[in-house]
């Protein structure tokens, strides 16, 4: 494998993660850019003790292209893109419209209770695949693998940036759920602080541990092995599973049976088993009414500095589609009062996405 | 104001909330209709310590039917709706395909780590006015107010119903955001637990009243009261702002100047006076695009038993539209983390929605 990080034309990183050892990653981004924008500002709700990034510079960036304007294939002649290279195996980048950022600008209190912060951060591009019409579902094992180690080198190096307290690394698919460019990519968004959702896990976990001296995701991981009605898929190193008070239509959480807090601290054979049985799961669900699925895959790593022993690594991967022609919305009990409903059984979704009563081993 | 009970063929209960005193309620609904369904199943989340209602039933839920088969328009010969009259001013009845209800079944433990307890509760749909081409921004301030009376109403009834924790008064609006049924109406939950939302409000509502002895909601309204840059509205009895650090690209909170836990406690002078400002909001709402904005409209009331002096009634109103052809979609961030990311700044959407540099005075 080899690194090679070098700059695009506004000065933005991009890191090529390359199989061959003699990739040629000289070539130079020839496009002229406009300077770019400055970091979102952080505003801290007071009723829900949360910070909030309002970023307005976002509402100018890139919406659906046309293919043949995809910024994310490689670069050709008269057609520049955000990779200045004939050919990629894994490239990630930083987003020209990001959240977070260092380039950071005044932050002025506006009045009102509402504490103001730079969003001092960074956001980053993981492209899969130089293959437009490619997915995440039909990558190879090897492939899965170059992902994980540009996860988990990316994982490491935001992890250093000063201020970052969280990195977290997914996949938005489909225009369903919001996706503006189609290329197979992924993100990592590098915060400030710790998540809303990550914070309450890792509270819960605190207390169950305080209480009970057990590890909370170890326990449901070993409780949903033992019950196996909704595990989907397992091998040696993983098990797939509908998490029994499941949110989503469909909603499969995929842990390692190794505790681990973070990408990298996987080992080959943890890694290597990992693509199969995800990919497996990924190619199930657009399966299920033969649509390419909408979908959230989230990695669930540990936070920068807080609850590192309590965190244990798993993907959360979720789907809004409820059935052929219907989507799950967050409307006003999820929305407003975080109240789910969700409207399939979650031993219904492990059955559908098995095709029997028998868990998928690979 | 007349109040009626009766009941759908079904068994199900509406009520009607007439202006008129002699308004005959005695019409039957005649139509044939299958057994109502069972509650869903509330399933513990083990990781986040929040309930999850599992409900089945719901995927055969009425889909955007066509104007002339709208359930919810009073039903004439030959097309018998859910409402069993030819006429009226508000109507609520219970949800057919309801998350919360008495009707309880079996709910066995399922296995993991997932408690499992009915969903008891109840959910009921509120028709606004019997016109299916209005919306809640072109009802009179009568009409705002005959709803706002069968919102205390109901909120009254429904608390002190056995195992109802909360009742959540709502408007879903727009195909955008979900809602299967155009004719003007909102829902009502009676949840049977304490929602994630309102319980993390009050838990921050009542570290604030430790530290500082303070009313934080009060300190939030004076506090934009006073820098006024995000106030959108104001009468003698409510204030309508945009929050500093609001989640979604166009978000107005409306709050009482006096403190009261739910609706039922509003005076007659604060009940008139939600109405022509609240409706002028949603108009200026509507015009920001020229087009019809989808909106969640969330009161937030002072759960049953708990928080009661803690909680502040207002209501949080929100669009996930952040320009004339974009949505704001919850994809990873928001929706796997938690993590609110908006485009849009507070003070410009405040500005947006003004139309100039001064509030609105109603």
């Amino acid at each position: 494998m080899k690194r090679t990080v070098t700059h695009l034309a506004d000065g933005r990183e991009i890191i090529y993660f390359d199989r061959r050892d003699d990739a040629d990653r000289g070539a130079i981004d020839e496009r002229d850019l406009p300077p770019r924008p400055l970091a979102s500002e952080l505003r801290h709700d007071p009723l829900t003790d949360e910070w909030i990034a309002i970023a307005g510079h976002r509402q100018t960036r890139t919406f659906l292209p046309p293919a043949d304007e995809c910024p994310l294939c490689p670069s050709k002649p008269g057609h520049l893109t955000e990779v200045p290279a004939a050919e990629y195996d894994v490239a990630v980048f930083e987003n020209r419209f990001p959240s977070f950022s260092a380039n950071l600008g005044d932050y002025p209190q506006r009045g009102g209770l509402s504490e103001v912060r730079p969003g001092l951060g960074r956001c980053e591009v993981v492209c899969f695949t130089a293959d437009h019409n490619a997915s995440f579902s039909s990558l190879s094992p090897d492939q899965v693998d170059l992902v994980i180690e540009a996860w988990a080198d990316r994982t490491a190096e935001l992890s250093a940036m000063p201020g970052v307290e969280q990195v977290f690394c997914f996949e938005n698919r489909g225009a369903e759920i919001g996706i503006t460019l189609a290329h197979p990519h992924g993100q990592i968004y590098a915060y400030p602080y710790v998540t809303p959702r990550t914070r309450q896990m890792l509270a819960v976990a605190e207390r169950h541990r305080q209480r009970t001296g057990g590890d909370l995701f170890a326990e449901v991981l070993a409780a949903e092995r033992e019950a196996g009605v909704r595990v989907v898929a397992a091998n040696a190193h993983w098990t797939a599973f509908v998490p029994a008070a499941a949110r989503w239509p469909f909603e499969v959480h995929f842990y390692p049976h190794r505790k681990a807090p973070d990408l990298g601290s996987l080992s080959p054979a943890e890694r290597a088993a990992f693509g199969p049985l995800y990919t497996e799961v990924l190619r199930r669900l657009d399966g299920l009414f033969d649509v390419a699925m909408p979908y959230v895959a989230a990695w669930h790593q540990a936070p920068v500095r807080q609850g590192r022993d309590l965190a244990y690594l798993h993907l959360e991967l979720f789907s809004i589609r409820r059935a052929a022609g219907k989507l799950k919305y967050l409307a006003g009990s999820e929305s407003a009062m975080g109240a789910f409903v969700n409207d399939v059984l979650p031993e219904e979704a492990a059955r559908m996405l098995r095709g029997s009563h028998e868990m998928i081993s690979i």
